[in-house]
Order: C-alpha cells, then sequence, then structure tokens
C-alpha cells in the first residue's frame, strides 16, 4: 500500500472554529437545526408527519421492561412485520411501532450532531436533554443487547432476517457512530457502552463460525461504524466483525439469495443480482461504482477504513478505482453523485444530466465520508479537492440560507414547470423542503458541519495535515510537546490564508498545506511557491510539494508565521466531452465554489443564454441575500425568440437573433432561497 | 362553424393505390403482417407470449353456448376478476381467460386491416380465413347482444363496472370498426350486424334516461367507431350514444369516482381528476391535449366527427383548440406524440426530450385520424400536413423496413448504451422488438398503411381533395357520373405530381391539390403556381388558392392533365426557441421527410457534431438498406476529444477543436434497420 503514512483525523476536542464562513453554517446547525430536530423526534412538528422515533423508544422500553421483570412469563405481542400506516387519531394509539423502519437512525443522527456541536459549543441543556433521551433509547435495550425497536416492538423472532431490506444494521451502524461521538464529545459512555453491547450482541450472531449468520448490512454503515468503535475501544473484535462483513458482500450463492428466493428468476441464477446494494461481486472485484448511491460511498468509507487498518493491498486497490471511477465518470462538478433517482443510483459512466439529476445531500456527504478515509491512507490532494467541492457545492445547497428548509436531490438545472407537471422530475424540488417523514439529509447534513474540522485536518504522530483551509486554533501533540497552529482565512471567497505556530517548546513537526487544484499558482510569503516534486532545504527547514501538498519538516520553536495565497480567479470549466449533457458548454467556478445563473437576477428562459465569446468574467464581493458572498458577472447573449404562437412550432433553420446580456451568477450553494425560479450551472458557450 | 363543404373520406372500393413507396408498405402488410398477426392471435409463435385471444373467443364462444342451451338452468363458473397469469403449461390449461383484458381488439385490428387489404389485393384464401375467425367470435356474443369474451368467460354480472380501467367500450369500438371495415370491403355483414346488436346493447345500458348508466369509455375509440357504424348503417341511435359519451365525459361528479371511490382523497374533491383519461374537464371546456396521448386523440377524433355531423360548434371549437395545442407545443418535428412514457402521455407545452420521447406509433396514428376528421370538416392544410409528417416519420418508423418488428416508441435521439442501463429510458428501445405480448402499434400500423389512400382524399358530392401524393386511380362519381383521376408521382423522393382525368360525358367537378406547407414555390404545367388568395378563371375554368390548396373549378372533359411540381430541397429545420431540449439545433428535412444520423453511417459519438456554418446539404438518390431512398449529406464538424481519462472529469475550458467531417443522413423512417446503433434528428447548428 503505498502511503506517506497512516493517519487519522485530529480530534474535534482539539480544534476550535473560528471561521467566519464555517462558523456561520454550524451556528445555524446548532441553533436552527439541532432544536428543530429534537422537536421532529418528539412529533412536536405540527406540518410534518410524525416521526414517532422517540415514541417507538418509548414503547419499546415499555416492553423491555416487561420482558425483564416478567421474565419467562412474558408473552410477546407479535404484531405483523409491515409498515405501519401512520393512525388517524394520535391520541388513542396502539402501543405499535410506527413510522419508518429506520426510524431509530433519526435518534442516533441527532445525537452525534449535538455530541459535535458540544465540543464547539458547550451547552449544559442541551446536553442534559441528550443524556435524558440516552436514558430513553437505553432503557430499550434487551437483556441480550439487541436494540432495535421495529423488531423488540413487532417482533424479535424475526430478528435478523430481512438484511437486504430492513435497515437492522444501518439502525446499528447509526447508533454506534453517534455513540462514539457522544463519548468523545462528553466523556459519557451510557450510549458506548450501549452500542458495544449491541456489537457484542451482532458479532455473536455474525462471523465465520460454523453456527453463525453469512450475512451483511443491506445498507451499508456498519462497516465503519464498526471501526471507530474499534478505535474508540480498543477492542479487535469490532474491527473483525466489520471485515467480516466487507469480505463476505457479493460472495457466492448470495447471501440475499437466500433471504429473497422470490428475487431469483429460474434460468437467471448465475447472473448478477444486487448491484443496488454493491452486493453483485466481492468488493475487492468491484470497479464500477454501481447501486444506490449513498449505500456505495457508505461502503467504499468502510473499506478504506479496514484497507487502513489492516493493510489490505487488494481492497485498498479496489478503493482506488471506486474512487476513481466515481470521480472521472460518475460526479457533478458540485460534487453530487448519484445521476439517477431510479434507486437514487449511479447511471452508466459519463451519463451526468442536469435537469433529472439525482446528486442526494447524503451521497455527496458519504463522498466526503470516503475522501477523507482516503485521505488518512495517503494524503493525495485529489481527495481533499473531491471533498471541498462537496462541501462548498452539492452538500451546501441540501440547506437554506436560514437552516430551515432542505434539499434531498440537487439539480444542475431547474425549471419549476418540470418539477411541477412532469412525472419524470417529480424528484427534483424547485424549493427546498420544510421537513421529511423520511428525514435522512437534514440531520446528516447537520453531523457533517457540526463536526467539519475533522475533515480538515488530519495527523500522525509528528504531522499535521492541512486540507481544507477554514479559520481555526489547533492544538497538536507531537509526542508530549505541544504545537498551536492558528488558521486565519476568508475561504472560500479569499485565498489568503495565514498560519501562525506556537509551541511551548521547540517541535519537530511536519505541518503540510494542501495546494488546492484548482489554483494555477500559488505564493507562500509573497513568493512564487514551489511546484509538484520540487524541495528545498534552508535554515533547518525543508520544503516538498507532493501529492498537492507543501510539506513542511522543521523543528518549530514558535512565532512562526506563513502567508500562503491561492488566487481565486474566476474559471470557466467544462466537462470531458464523453458527458453528453454538457458538450459545447461551460461552468462558472472560482475557487472551490461552483456558481450558477438563476431566474431572480437573469429572467425566465435561462436556455436562451449563452455564454459571449469572450465573457470576461468579473467577481464582486458583496452583501447578498442577507450574507456576505462573492458573485460574478459574465458577458452573454440571449438568443431573441418571436412572440409565442407567431410562426410555427417547426420552421426553416435562421441563424439566431441574440441580444447581449450581462449573466449575473451566483454561488450555486444559494440558489433557490429567493422563491422558485429556474437555475442552471452549464451555459452553452462558444 | 367555418368551413368549406363537409365531405368524407373516399371509399377503398374506388380508388386503387399504384404508388411504388406506399404499394410497398402495404405489401409488406399483407405479406408480412397480416399473416404472421393471424399466427399469433392463435398463439402459434414460438418466440411470443401467447395471446390467448381466438382461444378466447373459442371458450366464450363454448360458455354462450351453454347458456343458450341450458337457459336458466345454467349456473355460471364466476372466476375471480383479475389479469391471468400466464399458465406453465399450455396443453392442460383451464377454460379461462387469459391474456390482457383488451385482447379481443386484437381481432378486430387484424379483421380491420384484411378488410382494407382486400379492397386492394382480392385474396380468397384470406378472405376465408377471415369468415371462419368471424364466425368464431360471432359465436361467443350473448343473447342480449354482448360481446366481451373478458366477462363472458369470467363473470357477467361485473360487466360494465369499471369502465375507467376495463377497455370494455374499447374493444366495442375496435369490433365496430373492424367489422364496418370489412363490411365495406367485402359487402359481408355477420361480423356488422354483430356489432350492431352489441351496439345496441350499449344504448340500453348508456343514456341521458333515468334508470341508464352515466358512464363513458376509460379508453376512448367507441366515440368514432359508432359515428362509422352511424354512417355505415345510417341508425341515429349510434351517433346518438357516441354523442352521450362525448357530453357525458368530464362532467361533475366524475362518474369514475363513483366507480373509484378509492381515488378520491379526502379535501381533494373538487380537484381535477383523470387528465389521464381526459376525463378532468367537459370536453367543450379542453384547450390542452392532456393525459394518455392514444386516447387524447382517439377522443378528439370521435369530437370532430360529433362536431362535423350535429354542427355543433362549441365542440368543433374545442377540437381547433386542442388541435392547435397539440401541433403548436406538443408535437416532434417528425409527428410523434406523447413527449412522456410516465402514462404515455403528453407533457407540459414545449417539453419535447428527444431521448426519452414516448412519441407511440399509436399515437402518432390517432393524430392522423383527427387530421382527416378536421379535414372532412375543413379542407385546410394545416391538417394534411400534420397527416404526412406523422405518416413518413413517426408512423413508419414504427415497422422495420422488413416489416418485421416493430417499435411502440420512436425517440428523436438513442443511444444504445442508455436504453440498457438507463431505467429512465427503458421504454425506449436501440431496436425494433419482434411483436409484443401486448400488441396495439403492429396491428395499428397494419390497419392505417391497408387504408392509406382513405387519408389521401376527400370528396363531397361534387368536389374531390387531394391531401396526400400517391400514385393511385380513383373513381369519382359526380352526380350519377363518373370521373377517373390517375396520379402519377414518386413521392416522397420527388415533387413531381401528375394528374390525369378521364371522363364518359363532360362533368361539373372541383377538384383541389393541397399545396404543402414544406414547398416554397410550386409550378403547374411549368409556370408558377398561384398563391394563397389569388385566383384566376380562364377558359371556364377557375383556379383558386384557399387555405393551402390549389382549387380548380370546372367541367371535365376527359383527357386533362395537369403536371404539378413541389420541388423538394433539403431544408434545415427548426423548433420554437420555447423547445429547450432543441435550442440552438437543427434538423434535416427534404419534402415531407425528416432525416437523422445514424452511428452506422457516422461513428459512435453524435453528439460530437454539429452542422458546418456553410452546411451545404445534397440529396442523393440511391438504392439503401435494400430500397430505393434519398440520402442527404451535410458538411459538419466533430469536435476532438481528449482520450479517455487523459485528464479530469472537469477541466478548464478550452475553445473545442474540431474536426471536418461529411455528415450522412438517411430518412428517420428507415434508423435502426442495421442493428444496434445511435440515432439523432437535431443537431447543434450556428
Amino acid at each position: 500500500m503505498e502511503k506517506n503514512r497512516q493517519s487519522s483525523p485530529v480530534s474535534l476536542r482539539k480544534v476550535q472554529v473560528t471561521d467566519a464562513f464555517w462558523k456561520h453554517e454550524m451556528e445555524l446547525v446548532r441553533r436552527e437545526v439541532i432544536p428543530y430536530q429534537w422537536e421532529a423526534l418528539n412529533d412536536r412538528i405540527p406540518e410534518a408527519d410524525p416521526s414517532f422515533c422517540m415514541r417507538n423508544f418509548k414503547i419499546a422500553g415499555k416492553i423491555t421492561a416487561q420482558r425483564k421483570e416478567m421474565g419467562a412469563d412474558y408473552k410477546e405481542v407479535k404484531w405483523p412485520i409491515i409498515f405501519q400506516p401512520l393512525p388517524e387519531d394520535m391520541e388513542h394509539m396502539e402501543d405499535r411501532f410506527y413510522g419508518c423502519l429506520f426510524q431509530d437512525s433519526d435518534f442516533s443522527k441527532w445525537i452525534e450532531a449535538v455530541g459535535y456541536s458540544l465540543t464547539q459549543h458547550p451547552d449544559a441543556e442541551l446536553e442534559k436533554t441528550a443524556d435524558e433521551a440516552i436514558d430513553i433509547v437505553c432503557a430499550a435495550q434487551q437483556e441480550n443487547g439487541y436494540l432495535d425497536t421495529y423488531y423488540i416492538i413487532n417482533d424479535m423472532s424475526k430478528v435478523f432476517t430481512n438484511l437486504k431490506d430492513n435497515h437492522e444494521l444501518y439502525c446499528f451502524g447509526h447508533l454506534t457512530e453517534g455513540a462514539v461521538a457522544y463519548y468523545q464529545a462528553t466523556g459519557k459512555d451510557k450510549l458506548l457502552k450501549a452500542a458495544q453491547r449491541y456489537a457484542d450482541y451482532i458479532a455473536s450472531c455474525f462471523g465465520p463460525e460454523p453456527d453463525k449468520k453469512k450475512g451483511y448490512p443491506g445498507h451499508e454503515i456498519a462497516e465503519m461504524a464498526l471501526v471507530r468503535l474499534y478505535e474508540a475501544t480498543g477492542d479487535d473484535k469490532y474491527l473483525n466483525l466489520s471485515r467480516f462483513f466487507v469480505d463476505q458482500r457479493g460472495t457466492r450463492p448470495y447471501y440475499f439469495d437466500a433471504e429473497h428466493p422470490e428475487a431469483v428468476k429460474k434460468g437467471h441464477e448465475d447472473e448478477l443480482r444486487y448491484q443496488y446494494n454493491q452486493a453483485h461481486l466481492p468488493v475487492r472485484e468491484q470497479d464500477e461504482a454501481v447501486g444506490h448511491a449513498v449505500r456505495a460511498v457508505y461502503l467504499y468509507s468502510g473499506m478504506a477504513d479496514i484497507a487502513r487498518l489492516t493493510g489490505d493491498e487488494a481492497l485498498y486497490a479496489a478503493c482506488e478505482k471506486l474512487w476513481d471511477n466515481i470521480t472521472r465518470k460518475k460526479m457533478y462538478i458540485t460534487g453530487g453523485i448519484g445521476a439517477t433517482h431510479m434507486g437514487e443510483a449511479f447511471s452508466f459512466n459519463y451519463d451526468l444530466p442536469n435537469d433529472t439529476a439525482y446528486a442526494e445531500t447524503c451521497a455527496s456527504i458519504g463522498l466526503v465520508f470516503f475522501a477523507r478515509r482516503m485521505l488518512e491512507i495517503k494524503a493525495d490532494r485529489k481527495y481533499a479537492d473531491v471533498m471541498e467541492r462537496a462541501l462548498y457545492n452539492g452538500i451546501l445547497s441540501g440547506m437554506a440560507l436560514d437552516g430551515k428548509s432542505f434539499f434531498y436531490v440537487n439539480p444542475l438545472e431547474s425549471l419549476p414547470e418540470a418539477c411541477h407537471k412532469d412525472e419524470r422530475k417529480f424528484h427534483v424540488k424547485p424549493v427546498r423542503q420544510k421537513w421529511f417523514g423520511c428525514a435522512c439529509c437534514p440531520p446528516n447534513i447537520a453531523r457533517l458541519l457540526s463536526s467539519i474540522a475533522s475533515y480538515a485536518y488530519t495527523e500522525a504522530e509528528d504531522s499535521l495535515y492541512v486540507h481544507l483551509y477554514m479559520g481555526s486554533v489547533l492544538e497538536k501533540d507531537c509526542g508530549g510537546k505541544k504545537l498551536d497552529l492558528r488558521i486565519t482565512s476568508d475561504f472560500p471567497w479569499d485565498g489568503k490564508v495565514t498560519a501562525e505556530v506556537n509551541a511551548e517548546a521547540p517541535t519537530a513537526c511536519r505541518i503540510a498545506f494542501r495546494i488546492p487544484g484548482w489554483c494555477r499558482d500559488y505564493t507562500i510569503n509573497g513568493k512564487k511557491g514551489l511546484r509538484e516534486g520540487e524541495s528545498v532545504t534552508e535554515n533547518g527547514e525543508t520544503r516538498t510539494v507532493k501529492d498537492g501538498y507543501l510539506i513542511i519538516d522543521r523543528v518549530w520553536e514558535g512565532g512562526e508565521k506563513l502567508e500562503l495565497e491561492f488566487p481565486m480567479e474566476v474559471r470557466l470549466m467544462q466537462a470531458d466531452g464523453r458527458v453528453r449533457e454538457d458538450i459545447g458548454k461551460a461552468a462558472v467556478m472560482r475557487g472551490p465554489v461552483v456558481y450558477c445563473m438563476e431566474e431572480a437576477d437573469n429572467g425566465k428562459n435561462l436556455h436562451l443564454c449563452s455564454l459571449a465569446a469572450d465573457p470576461a468574467p468579473e467577481a464582486k464581493a458583496e452583501e447578498k441575500l442577507g450574507q456576505r458572498m462573492v458573485t460574478v458577472t459574465t458577458k452573454g447573449k440571449r438568443l431573441v425568440m418571436q412572440p409565442e404562437e407567431a410562426g410555427e412550432l417547426y420552421q426553416e433553420y435562421s441563424r439566431p437573433e441574440y441580444e447581449e446580456v450581462q449573466l449575473q451568477w451566483i454561488p450555486y450553494f444559494a440558489w433557490a432561497n429567493r422563491g422558485e425560479g429556474e437555475m442552471q450551472v452549464f451555459i452553452k458557450a462558444e
């Protein structure tokens, strides 16, 4: 495994984010999303379908208590294993399970976001609420450690009988992620212990031993969650279970076939199945990202974790192939992935339609997970570039500027009329929604943004890599000696970055700074920076540029100050010519930010617009949509249409007439904050 | 009602088609489609799912005979009213109904095509087979006249209880169309009488009287079929029933609501529903074509029939609005309609995607039905132009050049990889299919092509309008005097048309010739023809051009010969700028024929091609794909791509490099006759 060295993300307790841009987002999560979400978990949002999440835990807790009390005398009430329709009368509901079968995970994502948030902004009242919620959840846990309300309430005899569809191990994964996060944030281990007990139970059910099940999750996440549990507790059992799930996946005969014999058509036994779940082939044989995009990148994240911890070259090679396939053939310029809503899935190579895109917010979040894990193995700019691309574009677009509404689907072109009238585009919403009955994206955004600093930095014992630029103060422990690194930046609006180091005592440490892929030439302390492959040693300090990182090896005395500048020119971008939907078109970027045109600034019928031969882009820092941002203007032209019904639908071709226009561009993440209107990222160019 | 005069299509027994182009198509139908279809109706095609059509009639006949024989003693076996899955063992099948619930209509479409074919090519053996089939069908008819095997076999108590979904009146409509056609072709009235008896029974069940049902067909066609029955028999009852169905449609409370109370959501009672069936509004209030495209144009055809026969101005106005809406906002350049596969339906105005088009062959056929009915009311070129456009393009493309395979869906752009891998395009097939279990398009093509001459001409007592140019000999009765009109033409490859008149005695008659909308300047006998609105009287002959027709009023002595020439230049066409998918693009047409590029002639990645600034199109008559046709060449350019994976998916924009190429165009209807490959109609233009 070629790698610089293995590293891990910095602890959120060792870094404080001070960045104007990201702190604002984190505050939205803290002030808007987390409290709103707690109300949602408790069915107190009048305009949203009830979640039933906490209610299910309470009912499961009641059942668990009765089981304990009555022991062998307890008679289970078996409800049929089906989705429960919403009750008409909320007051007189039975003690049944309601809501989506993966509703438990809503709590887990919430507690994870809460944990991260507490590291950046201690809040005794929020912590108290969280502790009480944890008590409710833990009360539902069975004697044997099992903890999934869907089966506890419905029918314990069906536990682990439908791994493909029923999200049991998915809920376990989220529970574990939440438990580790909350423990690492607060030091409180009640939920961590519960997750461990549940993991122990799962390890007693699944594994290579003859009497154990050979299954694996239908919706991946347990793989990476178990690795986190292993890293938090040091117990090999969890790493082994994760590896078992990864190794088992896609082997023949298919485990899901045995669970779902009806899925196997006569004469088709040998065909590949379960692409949707990435279970069509053993993972080491997979080289194309297929199926449900969120599941895919969650799996690949887990694979990367295992590869890092076990040095498994074949697994790492599969991760690299899958990474390359996604980022070279299946990713939108926004970092969006999943080009089709059919199965919320990857489409075929280079099929990246702008208007029917799925590009689920959660999928881009999963891509960031995958990217950071690849960075932990090998610091290569390509991973961080994609991470940055997804964060500033396809992920942030998932949340309104006020933090109060959300997109699942992040198209690169939107025509509200089509969203309303064309069933093929009903998945594309022209404006963000308040909350979703099946709420995966909003809490996923919340947990990502609250932990954003853990994507900015990875460290090993004597090294610190800076992948993303955000104002922050970080404490680095180098073999017992402490360094402080203070980053000041106005990213993504300005390319200047100041890094100041303080040291209690002279401390040897490698500090590496990513040179963003979008940057043509950078300077360091006003001088032109080294280029890839170059190295200079001066005054005991070695500077090297490798894999897109400026690596500085030296003994830090304290008081060092570096001024990096990554100039942010407006750049016109193009997609590979194999992307049919973007042929002859260009997109506008500046630094890591992708821009778009909106109807509010450019009028209706954006499809009539194209870039002028000399677009002469101009960037302007301004207050817009209630936020400080940099907008862009380009010269363009707009095709002049005949009045409606002046002629026939089809006429002899005449060279089009254009009027000259100034095209207004705003950051893509800020679109759809002014009501319904057309939006377009790619535009015809000459 | 503004109209020239009311007219009707000429009888197929009075016209013989001699046209090289259309005769070839008709012969394909006669030699390939009709015999194949008969085998299919009798489940003798090993590679296709059985149709069960004739089998169902035979079983229904057995049941009918038992009912008659046993009278009140007969005990009905009630099978549950569900689709019957295909039996595993064909040998030991029960006497149940199998196949689609509208399978009876397969026979009806077949007998209709047979009838038409016999007028052009008498065939005693085929007629004998048809007569025997009619015997089988008629034997199934109930004492009360009812004749639908689905209910006869399953449960007679359920008759007319699910008009919305169960296609009963649809099957009746097809039966009637087939019966009239066969009667008019052969003079044999057995099937006609059966259809009349069935119609009488339906008239006893539906109508304004208090004790009758107030419903109407879920899938329209009975409306126009009943008009045909009225015109064949002179019995007002059928016209009245048709008008009742038309008037009743879409009135409140919705009839379908009473049939389907589950479709009505609380709080949404007042919303428009049943757009899919064009039953959302009373028909006179409809001004936008919506829902299932085939159903829509079948309805509009029936509406036009009623408007013509009753002089109903409001109904006619609705027909005109719907016509304009389709042809100005919802029609492909090929005459294809129905832009979305979701519901096989019209999409919103100007939404005409090329690659995900539905453009069902049957829908274009229905558009031709509608067009001819509008022509019967008023001879206006716009109707015939669309009829011609659909015939030479979107309909003919539905059948392979050898008559052996068929398209349901006629896209304007095809990428086989997408058809195979992208679920959103699974409805688009890259190659034609042999036959369909639910076979609507192939027999619909068969009945249309066999009766093509009835679309070429309409007549009133003392007038004859020529709408389409095809070699043919027509006998016209002018108040007891006979005229022969012989048309010679090499349409669609050459614009010369010769019309020769023979008369037994001097005969006053108006003969009118359409000046095609695609024709810039035409000549008559070598001289520039009159233009719209002009009129000349010379030697007792008046020539006028009105609504796109050159109208000649005179006394014909016999021996008159007119030479019309409609020059066929290659024309580049564009869509209205509101059609987002075609913006900046052009299509190639010559005469009425739309052209396309295929991978077989132009290589892969057609999306890289664009027209040169001076495309300099050249037409060439040649033998291609085993047929005589005119192909087109234009100058073009092809964007040069980097080798795959040479760069990143997104890079800084650089003005594209092009190589000059000759683009090869073949008629659209001839695409996909050389295996799988890319195809494109619209191409980027400067």
